[in-house]
C-alpha cells in the first residue's frame, strides 16, 4: 500500500480540480482521478483528460450506470423511497456507489488514502465517508474542501495562480448534483425559502406551463418490484428511468420544493427534479396496492420511511440496511403486473392497474361466496372489533369520571372530548 | 326511554327511504329521520319532508358543517392524515360525527334505538356502530339494509309498493357520498382497476384536460396548525376548505384513483375528489417542515400514518384518538405561518413558505457563528456517526466470516453485499 | 375428495371427546382423530386408542416436537417475541402447527373437512382456521365446542349417554395448555385479578419460596440465533428448551401472571410458566446486546414487539410473517457466542457474554486510536446533535412565544415546560 | 453578565475538584461550585465547604429531590422508560435537571459560563451541553476534563501540587453515579463482559444469594399513573421511590448486567442497581394493562422505547419530548388503583391488580351478554380477520407461483414457506 497515492473523487470542476493540485502540494500525494458515470450527463472522457493535465498522476472513468441502477436505484424503488415523504435520495444514493468505486481503485493502484471534495455543511461528506470506513477501515480520509475551506473567489485566484482551467462561461448561481435518479439543486435565490424558484434552477423538466400536448398513457410492467417493460418494450431498470425521466420531463412532471432536515442539524431549502423516479415510484405503490395484503402493505409503510432516512444518513452499507432488503425483496416476489400511468401537464397518476397476483378480482368466485355469509360475518366483526371500547365506554361510565361520554354529548355544546 | 322509537340517519336516498317504510313495518318502529348537514351541498329541507310523507313521525335536519370542519376536520389536517398514504379520510370523518347526532337525537326524544343504512361490504358499518356504542352502549342499533340485503330491484319494487316517491331521473351508475372535505365514488365501471375511471365518476373537479388557465399562486395563512386567512382575508376552517374546494377543483387537482384496504378485509377501488383536502394537506406539511425540528418532524410523520388509520377504522370515539391528538396539539403551537399554493392544469404545490417560527433562516446570526466551526465539528460529527458501521466492518473482518466487505469489493464483480 | 370425511384435532379430553360424537351424529361425519405431540408430555397412544374407542373411524398421532422447536420455536426465539412486552406466544404457536397438520391428514385421507375444539371466546379458533384457510381454502372448517357451546355439565351428561369415558379424578379448576415451549393456565380463581395465583395452578416450576438450591450457572451457546449447546455439550433446539424448563422449574424461575388483550376484544387474566422460553429469550437478547450494532438493535426491537402480536393473533402463515423473519434471519447471521446465565430462586440473568462477533471489545486496537481523537470529535459531534435543540430555542425566544425557556427557568418555580 | 464567572457543577470528587483550580488558572473564571442533590446521598455540606476550600468564589448546594421525582422521574415512569429494554435512565435523568440549575445559578449570578466534568467518552456531556443550550444559548460551555484530559495519575499530581485534598481512603475501582432512580456502576473488571460482577460492584442491593427473608407483599397505589400510597400509606413520589428501593435493596431485586449503546458510537458494559424503579415499572406496567384498551396499550408501549432513547440521548428541553409527554398524560387519567408486589430473593413481580377503571371484570354484566351471541359473532370475526390471508392463498395458488401453499405442505418434508 503506498501512503502518498490518494483516489480523488473527480467531477471535472472548480472545487475537486483545485483539490487535485492542493493535495499534491499540501500534502505531498500522488493522485488518481476517479470519475464516476451515473448517468450526470457530462463528457467524462473530458473530465479524464482535464485531471490529467491539472497534475493528477493518472485518471480513472468508470461507467457505473447499470450498476447504479440495478444494485442501488432498484433497492430505494421497491422501497418507495423518499425522505421525509418527498426527495428520492438522489445524491445521497450515488455516495455510496462513489465511495465504492473509490475503495476498489485505491486497492488496484494500492492507494492509502482516498478523497472527496464535499464541504463540511452538507450531507455528501457523512455518506462518502461512512461507506469508505465501512468497506475500508484502513484507508486515510482526505476532505480539502471541508479542511481548507477555500471561498469561490479564493478557489478562483488559486486556479489561476497554478495554472488550472476555469470554465469562462459564467458560474451557474446554483450547486447543482445530478445522476440517473434526479437533480438535486441548492443556493442562491433559493436561500430564501418564500421566495418561488426562478426557471433556470430546472433543467430536468420543462415548465408546465409551457406543456401544450394533449395528455398520454404510459404502461409501465413490473416483475418482482422493478421496471422490467415500457409499453410492452422490455427495458433494463437504466433504460426505464431514462425512458420515464424523458417522458415525465417534457409534461414538466417531478418537481419538488421543500424544506428538509440535514443530518448535519440543519435545515435547507433543495430544489429536486426527479420525473422518471417520481413516475416508477407512483406506478410501484400503485401496483403494491393491488398485490400486497393489508398486514404486508401498512408495515412496509413503515419501514419505507426508516429505509429512506437510513439511506440519507449515509449508512448504505450497514447490516441494517442489508436486513430491510431483506424483508423488502420478500415482499416483491409477487409485485408483478402493469400499471398504466396518465401524464399531464406537470402531472402523473395511476389510471389502471393489473396482476395475475392481484387480491382485487370482481370475478373471484369466492367473493360472491363471501356475499352469502358477509351479514353475519359483518355484524359479528363489527360486534368483536368495538367491544373495546364500548367497554372502555361502560366503564369509564360506572367509575363516574369525567369521561363520561353520555352526559357529555348530552351537555349543552359540551362534547365528548373535552 | 321509548324502547319503539328509532332515530334514522336519513339521507333521502332510495334505501334509507325504504328503511323507515321496512324498520316500521317489519320491527314496529316509530321512526325520527334525522337528516345532518357535512356539507354535502343537498337540499336538507326537501329531505326533512320526504322522511314524512314516507312516515316519519318527526324529522330533523341539523347544520354541523362548522362543528365538522372545526372538531373533525381540523383534527385530520393537523394529523396530515391520509389513509395508506393517498385517501383523506373523507367519509370516514364524517360518520362518527353523524353517530353523535343520532344519539344526541336519540337521548332528545327518549329513543331506545338508532339506525343507519350502512351494508354489510363496507367500512361505514363499522365507523357508525362503534362510534354509537362508544357514546351510548345502552342504544339498540338497527342496520336494515345489512339485515335485510335487499336488491336495488327489490328495493325499487318495495318502494313502489308502499307509495314511496322513486327518483325519475336515472340512477348513478356509482355509489357516491361527499361533504366538506371531498367525494368518494366506487361502484359501475370503477370496479375494473385497469379501467380509466370515465369523466362522470367526477363531479367536485374539471377535467384537468380542459383547462386553460395560466397557473394560480394562493397564500393560505396557518394559526396553531389550521388555515386562518386565504390570501390574507380571515376566514374560518370551513370556509378555507370551501375557497380551495373551488380553485382547486378548477384546476382539476385533486382527484385521486386506489385501491385501498377496506377494514372489513377486502380491497376496493375507490376514486375520491378533494382539492381542499389535499391542498390544505400540502400547504399543513410545507409549514410544518420549517417549524417543526427534526426529531418531532419525523415521529410525527410516523404517527400520522396510524391516526389515519385509526379514523378510517372506526375508532374515533376512543383514548388512542384523544392520545394521539394530545401529541398533535402539543405539536401545532409553532404551525403558525403562510405558504403559497401554486395551482396548475391538475396540481398543486407549495413554491415559498414563512414563519416567525421558522426554524430555517438564512439571516440568522448564529448560522454564521456556525460556519465558522462547522469544520471541526463536523468531522467530528462524523467520526461519531460512522463509528459503529466502522467498529462493525472492522470485527466481521477479523471474525473472518462471509461478511469481509473488502475481499468482496475487491473481488471481480462480486460486491459487497452478496 | 370426501366430503363426510372430517380430521378432528383430539386431545383426548372430555370436549373433544364428546366431539367426536357429536360431529358424527349431528353432522354424518367420519371422524379421523389426529393428536400432534407438541411436548406436551401426555400420553398420545393412550389418545389414540381412546378416540376409536369413542368411535373415530381413525386415529393418528403425530411426533412434531422437532419440527416445533426447529421451525416454530426457532423463530420467535430469533424474535425474542413477547406478547404485550411479557407472553412468550407459548400456546399461539402451536395452532399454526396443528393446523398445518391437520391439513397434511386431510390431504392423505381425501378428507374434506377438518374441526378443532376451540370455544368461540378465545384466540385459539382464529389461530387455528385462519391458518387452516391458509394452506387449504377448500376445506369445510368445524368447530363443535363453538358451535354447539355445551356447558360442562351437559358434555358430561352427553359423554355419559354416549358411553364415552370421562375421566374420573377430579377435573382440574383450570383450563390448561402446555407444550414445549411453555405452560398457560386460566379460568377458576384465576378469573380475579386481584387474587393471588394458588400453588395448585403451577406445573412446570417449583414454588420459588421452596428452593434452597445455591445458585447456578449455566453457560447457553448460540449458533446464528439458536442454541447449539449448553455448558459445551451440543443440544438440539428441542433439548436445549428442556434442559432450561429443568433448571429453570427447578429453581422456579419463568412464572408469569399477567392480564393480556384477547384479539377478541376482551382481556384475560393469563398465568403462565416458560422457564425455558425466557432463560432462552434472556440469554438470546443478551448477546444481540453485544453483537448488532446500535441501528440495527433498535429496529429490530420495534419489530419484535409486531412479530409477537402477529403470531399471537393467528397470522402465521402470511406473507408479513415470512417477510419479518427475512428481516430477522439477515439479523442473525453473527448471533453467535456464549451467554452465562445465572439462576437463583425465581430469577435468572445474564451475567457474562463474549463472541467472536462482539462489537465491544476492550482490547480493540482501534478502540485507543479513539481516545487520541475523541475530544475533538466528541465535541463536535455534540455541537451537531444538539444544533435543532438551540435552534430551535433560538427561535422560540426570539418570536416571543410562551416557549421562551430563559424566562421560564428564571421564573419562581416556573419551569420550562409549564 | 460576568463574562469571567463560570458556575460549575460540582460532585466533591477528585476530578472536579481539580477543574475548580484549573479553570481559574488556565481560563480565568471566578468559579461558583454548586452541587444538587438528586438523592445521591452524599454530605453536600461538606461538598459546599469543600469547595470553598479548594477557591470556588461561592459554593451553592439545592436540594433538588422533590423536584427530581415530581418532573422528571414522574414521567420516566408513566413512560415506562427503559432504554433499551433494561436501563431505567437513572443518570440520564439527572443530567437535564443539573444543567436546568446550572442555569438558574448563571442567571442568578450574572454569570456567562457553566462547566462540568464530563468526559469525551460518555453520554453525561450530550445530555448535560444540549440541556443547556436549549434552556440558555448564550452561555458559555465549559468541559475542563474533556478538554484537558489529564489522566487519573496527573488528576492527583495536580490536585498535590495545588493543595487541592485527595481523599486518603482507598479510590473506588468504579466509576459510580447514584441518585434516587438508582446507581449505576462501570469500569475496572466490568469492562470485561464476559466476567460476572463482583460483590463490590453493587451498593443500593443486597446480595440475593444472602436473602433468607420469606416472601413480602407491598401494595402499591398509583394516581394518574403515579404512586400515591404504599401499603395504604399516603406517600410522595420521592418517598415511593426511597420506600421501594429498600424493600427491594433488601430482598437483592433490581440489579441489572448490560451492553449498552451509547449515543457516542460505542458499547459500553453497565451495571445499574434500581430496585426501586424497577418496582414501580413492573407495579405501573401491570396496571395499566387492566386499565388501558388493547389499541392505546399498543401505541403506547411503541412510544415508551422512543421516550427512553430520547432521554438517554440528551434530547430532554425538546419539543418532542413536551409532544410525548402530552400523550402518555392523556393516557394516565385512568391510572387509578392498586398492584400487589411480591418481593422474593431476586425478584419482584406483580400478583394482583384491581381499579375502579379496570377494563377487566368478570361480573360485567355486559360480560354475560356478550356470551349470548358470541357464537355467532366470534365466527364472523374470524371470517373477516382471516380472509386477507385466504385471498392471498387462493390467488397466489391461481396464478401458479412458487407460493401455492398446498402444494408444499402436501410435499414429503416441504413446507409451506420454503
Amino acid at each position: 500500500m503506498t501512503a502518498d497515492v490518494c483516489v480523488l473523487a473527480y467531477s471535472g470542476g472548480l472545487d475537486t480540480s483545485v483539490a487535485i493540485r492542493w493535495l499534491h502540494e499540501t500534502k505531498g500525494y500522488d493522485i488518481i482521478a476517479l470519475a464516476v458515470d451515473v448517468g450526470q450527463g457530462d463528457d467524462l472522457e473530458a473530465v479524464r483528460s482535464k485531471a490529467l493535465r491539472i497534475g493528477a498522476v493518472d485518471s480513472v472513468v468508470v461507467d457505473a450506470r447499470d450498476e447504479f441502477a440495478e444494485r442501488y436505484i432498484a433497492r430505494v424503488l421497491k422501497a418507495n423511497a423518499l425522505y421525509e415523504g418527498k426527495y428520492p435520495v438522489v445524491s445521497s444514493l450515488s455516495r455510496p456507489l462513489i465511495a465504492s468505486h473509490l475503495v476498489r481503485v485505491a486497492r488496484a493502484f494500492g492507494a492509502g488514502a482516498v478523497g472527496h471534495g464535499c464541504t463540511g455543511k452538507g450531507n455528501d461528506q457523512v455518506r462518502v465517508e461512512v461507506s469508505v470506513r465501512a468497506l475500508a477501515p484502513d484507508l486515510t480520509i482526505e476532505a480539502p474542501i471541508r479542511e481548507h475551506a477555500m471561498s469561490r473567489t479564493e478557489s478562483q485566484a488559486y486556479a489561476e495562480a497554478h495554472g488550472i482551467p476555469v470554465p469562462t462561461t459564467t458560474l451557474s448561481p446554483y450547486s447543482v448534483d445530478q445522476n440517473l435518479w434526479g437533480r438535486a439543486c441548492e443556493c442562491g435565490v433559493l436561500e430564501d425559502p418564500w421566495q418561488t424558484p426562478p426557471k433556470d434552477a430546472y433543467a430536468y423538466t420543462r415548465d408546465p406551463g409551457s406543456v401544450l400536448d394533449p395528455p398520454r398513457d404510459v404502461v409501465v410492467t413490473f416483475t418482482e418490484g422493478v421496471p422490467s417493460a415500457i409499453d410492452g418494450r422490455p427495458v433494463t431498470v437504466a433504460e426505464a428511468i431514462v425512458a420515464l425521466n424523458e417522458v415525465g420531463g417534457g409534461f414538466g412532471f417531478g418537481r419538488i420544493d421543500m424544506i428538509e432536515n440535514r443530518l448535519v442539524g440543519i435545515k435547507s431549502r433543495e430544489v429536486y427534479e426527479a420525473p422518471g423516479a417520481l413516475a416508477l415510484i407512483t406506478a410501484h405503490r400503485d401496483l403494491e396496492d393491488l398485490v400486497l395484503d393489508r398486514h404486508t402493505h401498512h408495515y412496509k409503510a413503515r419501514l419505507e420511511a426508516e429505509y429512506a432516512t437510513l439511506v440519507y444518513n449515509g449508512l448504505w452499507f450497514t447490516p441494517l440496511r442489508r436486513a430491510l432488503d431483506a424483508f423488502i425483496d420478500e415482499t416483491q416476489r409477487q409485485v408483478c403486473g402493469d400499471v398504466r400511468l396518465t401524464f399531464g401537464p406537470g402531472s402523473c397518476h395511476a389510471s389502471g392497474r393489473r396482476s395475475a397476483f392481484s387480491l382485487y378480482d370482481e370475478s373471484l368466485a369466492t367473493y360472491t361466496g363471501y356475499d352469502t355469509f358477509r351479514h353475519d360475518a359483518a355484524e359479528g366483526f363489527v360486534k368483536i372489533w368495538g367491544m373495546p371500547a364500548e367497554v372502555w365506554a361502560q366503564k369509564s361510565r360506572a367509575a363516574g369520571g369525567a369521561a363520561d361520554p353520555v352526559l357529555a354529548v348530552e351537555g349543552s355544546g359540551a362534547t365528548w372530548d373535552e
